[in-house]
């Protein structure tokens, strides 16, 4: 049975849109039960729309507390059939911080995206604050979530080149091909079960499936990354 | 004429080693005129001596102030032949924070290693910090002096993976191969005066130099490493 997940939204939704296209493709063993955005003008649920994807609209200014907010949530997303232990939450561009009453229902089942290597450049301008800093490679980071803002367990990350004089805008979407990829494969390894949390570190079960060819055609060689664990194939 | 420098170590110096391997191999176009040691038993003295280099011994405990130990080192450098605008100073694995004294007398002129992909894990445990974080990637960081410890501008990073569950003393070595490789390379560009520090950004000077294959025979497959600026020729 693929995976089921809810996807939360505040944005353009790219990353969900690279998960709806891996799940169409036949690559990422997953099921989009649910979109949730907190904000009604989010492109995303236009792209879940588009695949008849079920959307939801949670706007934080209706609930007095995140805790309030987040109980909302997870009623709707158990309603949509994603439930703990088996169903998932993936933050996919989410502009919230989220409480114990998210991560309580979803013990170790809530992953997040983040455009940068952290603990480098945590926040909401990971891609700019790299840039600025000067630092000469960034990347992306998939985590499971912890009540610690881009904190928790660290899944898989890619690293890329940044060149002297970039601001993040030339930057991230360098790093926005590569959390395409990252984060659909580590979907996978959750529909796989093949990921195991030990403290602080993720183990990956081995699974015999090959590795995908290190850079597929659309990363450049100008531009090669670095990703770790390796993506398997059709990643 | 080779850059004069003088090379700063306060442990076994294997940076300082490849540094001198890379000189004797021609590769690198610098002269070291002097090691200076915090410690009389660190093992990198021994390196020097091995290669007719002047060593000195100065021991922080002999200084009232930082600002004194710096100003004690400042002379002896000078006094070596190693001097501003023209030479530079290399701290390899040097544990002392340096002052004022120092950055005043080689402004833009002092560079740095650093065992991690900063500006994760500053401080003296880079590679246990990163190993006990979980991070998938890290790796190592070359980079001009300031007086914030492990904050100036950036000149090269390499990134190396991370296994699960290993520590420091696991990812150390594999950081500590690319660490040769780097800061040569680095002060090599610093010697041909392609490196211009623009706020945060370091730009290096096109050359018209070949890039060097990537990666190396030392580098196994399966431990590949992403490097930016890209290695040249012989490093």
């Amino acid at each position: 049975m693929p995976l089921p997940i809810a996807v939360l939204v505040s944005g353009g939704g790219s990353n969900l849109q690279s998960i709806i296209d891996t799940i169409e493709e036949g690559v990422l063993d997953a099921e989009i039960k649910l979109v949730v955005s907190n904000r009604a003008r989010a492109f995303g649920l236009e792209r879940a729309r588009n695949h008849g994807i079920p959307t939801l609209v949670l706007s934080h200014k209706d609930y007095r507390t995140r805790e309030d907010f987040d109980r909302a949530m997870v009623k709707a997303i158990h309603d949509h059939g994603v439930s703990a232990p088996h169903g998932a939450v993936v933050m996919a561009g989410f502009m919230r911080i989220v409480t114990h009453e998210l991560l309580a229902a979803f013990p170790d089942r809530v992953l997040n995206i983040h455009p940068a290597l952290l603990p480098s450049f945590p926040g909401v301008h990971g891609q700019g604050d790299a840039a600025d800093y000067g630092v000469k490679i960034s990347g992306c980071t998939v985590h499971f979530v912890d009540e610690e803002m881009d904190h928790g367990p660290v899944i898989i990350q890619a690293a890329v080149p940044c060149n002297a004089g970039e601001d993040g805008d030339e930057l991230g979407p360098r790093i926005l091909k590569l959390e395409h990829r990252v984060f659909s494969q580590a979907i996978n390894w959750l529909a796989q079960d093949r990921l195991e949390i030990q403290g602080r570190h993720v183990h990956l079960k081995v699974a015999g499936i090959p590795l995908a060819d290190a850079p597929r055609a659309d990363v450049e060689p100008s531009c090669c990354a670095l990703v770790c664990p390796p993506l398997e194939e059709g990643f």
